[in-house]
């Protein structure tokens, strides 16, 4: 058992099986005297890693055969690029829901290349925050693509269903939320994740993409910026990140060992489930400010009603070693994200330290 | 003593107390309980770990303070495209000096965005390679840069003087010379550098930039292809690479403990001027086509005149430790990289089974 529980937003805590691998594999990985880090690309040896890793991912998310799964190097933002200079084409209008910080960034980088029509964005009622139902969203009916953040990190806000597209491709930002919960690939036309919450570290960005998307990118686009060039490269087109792959194949095969997506959902259910439940317990003492349809399963974000207390909080719990709790700098407060490599057992101690704090405070 | 010696052109050998203190670590860093690569990008430490990468870069390289460090996601091939990106503005034409593979993608990706005028070009004289002396050069007065691969690694080529460019900024590509030798920061207006030969893995691409140069990027830049964008944010505008950043910021530190640029580069002249000499002993056997003052020091380059025996060379060096000599694909032949972290104790293997292979093929 670890010393501490890490409630980073990201990057993020990292399975402990995968980081003692990592370490007991460094100097010699599978008996070859080297580190993986030190290998080439383009050896057999990375190459197994990269093709175990696709096909991991391919086996827990069951991605159909025709989608492409891209290892890139940089985080989503790279993507909020990414997805307008490659969808833009014929169709110049895409549409937006605006749900947080993230999904505005990639809004603000998308409108730089076509337009963007916000066709949905957070609303407040009661003053907690959630989404309208799509029957309230004004789609365009010829966009080139449909954007969504399903889990915004800092707002904490989530959305548990999938908006219904038709024929215009859905493009899903998931990376707080890709492989938490089980989902449907072909509900989408792409979906992207940085590795640093659920996937392992900093640095690579996986792109699973739907092969009747990849065309000729807007003429000005950068090289590396192209799903087509990316894709016709199997995202070797110059050197990849090798040890952030490597690392993401670590916690893709840790994943598998835990019994796969809808294994790991139950878990991160209860974990959920847990610490809101201490949250509505003492609301007279804790404050969300998520409506309860939309609240985050990765990101649980709340605030102590007497603000004054809440660097007390986090002091305290970190002296039980219950590690950055502290909200974002945007919205203060405290956040706790608990993804897949959270351990439950960090969650029901840090559901006791609340519950204590309040006996103690309150 | 490590049992094998990698040679490998990229991702290459980073030095092993670099790995066994990153393993040392991998848990457990500087006793927060957490592994670097779980720690936020905006908390004081990792923000520790990137200033000090970049202190100990600034002091090996002796960094004037009208220069900006950058380390950036992705390999040099961001570079290509974000150097014209960023200088191409009222001059619409740069000079690219062509003197082998990875200079030719350079100006490929350049001519997206402007216009490329080729300066000078790789040569050959007897059938060895070289480049023209810079009185044979056509550079164009008002280029807005004059771009250079200083050191060649499929070609084994190096620059082993620095153009005289006048007015007109020097940018040079130095993924495979960077720290190998003491250089004059001042003499470039852009040194960039992939970080997996020299600087620990791949994923993380470092940027020195003469603030002069820093402007509004062409329109259509992508927002993380801004300089601009990149020295506001000091490389943190969105999350960076981190545990590549952090093995870069270890073998910076162990740079320092080698006695720094000027003390590794007696070492490295002592490698390459002992594999030369080998090949020159026995030109009748081995093949470097190489003008003797345009070889690399970084990759040493050659051929056996009987080619049918290069995968007997390959297999007995494999046997005696001494891995991944293979040329590149495009190449052929034999390629030993001894980047920094190769120890010269492994050059001396290397020489010793070269005169051995002569005595028992030749």
């Amino acid at each position: 058992m670890r010393k501490v529980y890490n409630f980073n937003a990201g990057p993020a805590m990292v399975p402990e099986e995968v980081l003692k691998q990592a370490q007991a594999e460094m100097l010699d990985w599978q008996g070859t005297g080297m580190s993986i880090m030190e290998l080439g690309h383009r050896g057999h040896e990375f190459k197994e890693v990269a093709e175990q890793a696709e096909a991991d991912l391919r086996e827990l998310m069951e991605i159909p055969k025709n989608y492409h799964v891209l290892f890139l190097a940089g985080g989503a933002t790279t993507q909020f690029a990414m997805v307008p200079l490659n969808l833009f084409g014929e169709k110049k209008v895409a549409d937006y829901i605006e749900t947080g910080v993230w999904s505005k960034k990639a809004v603000a980088e998308a409108k730089r290349y076509g337009t963007v029509n916000i066709a949905a964005h957070t609303e407040h009622r009661n003053h907690l925050a959630y989404v309208p139902t799509q029957e309230h969203w004004s789609l365009t009916k010829e966009a080139a693509y449909v954007h969504y953040t399903p889990n915004e990190t800092i707002d904490g806000i989530e959305f548990h269903w999938v908006p219904q597209t038709g024929d215009v491709p859905l493009v899903a930002d998931m990376t707080s939320n890709i492989l938490s919960s089980p989902i449907n690939v072909s509900d989408y036309g792409i979906i992207y994740a940085g590795a640093q919450k659920n996937v392992g570290q900093a640095g690579v960005t996986i792109v699973i993409l739907r092969e009747d998307l990849i065309k000729d990118p807007l003429p000005y686009t950068p090289t590396l910026y192209s799903y087509k060039t990316q894709t016709e490269h199997h995202s070797f087109y110059n050197t990849p990140p090798t040890y952030s792959w490597y690392i993401a194949g670590l916690v893709l095969a840790w994943l598998k060992r835990q019994g796969g997506v809808k294994a790991i959902y139950e878990v991160n259910q209860r974990k959920a489930k847990k610490l809101y439940a201490m949250i509505n317990q003492h609301k007279d003492f804790y404050l969300c400010r998520v409506e309860p349809d939309y609240r985050s399963m990765e990101n649980v974000m709340f605030y102590l009603h007497d603000e004054k207390l809440t660097p007390l909080f986090l002091e305290g719990a970190e002296r039980q070693g219950l590690m950055n709790l502290r909200g974002h700098r945007v919205s203060g407060g405290v956040r706790a994200s608990i993804y897949n490599a959270v351990p439950e057992e960090g969650v029901d101690l840090l559901v006791n330290f609340m519950a204590d704090f309040v006996k103690r405070n309150g």
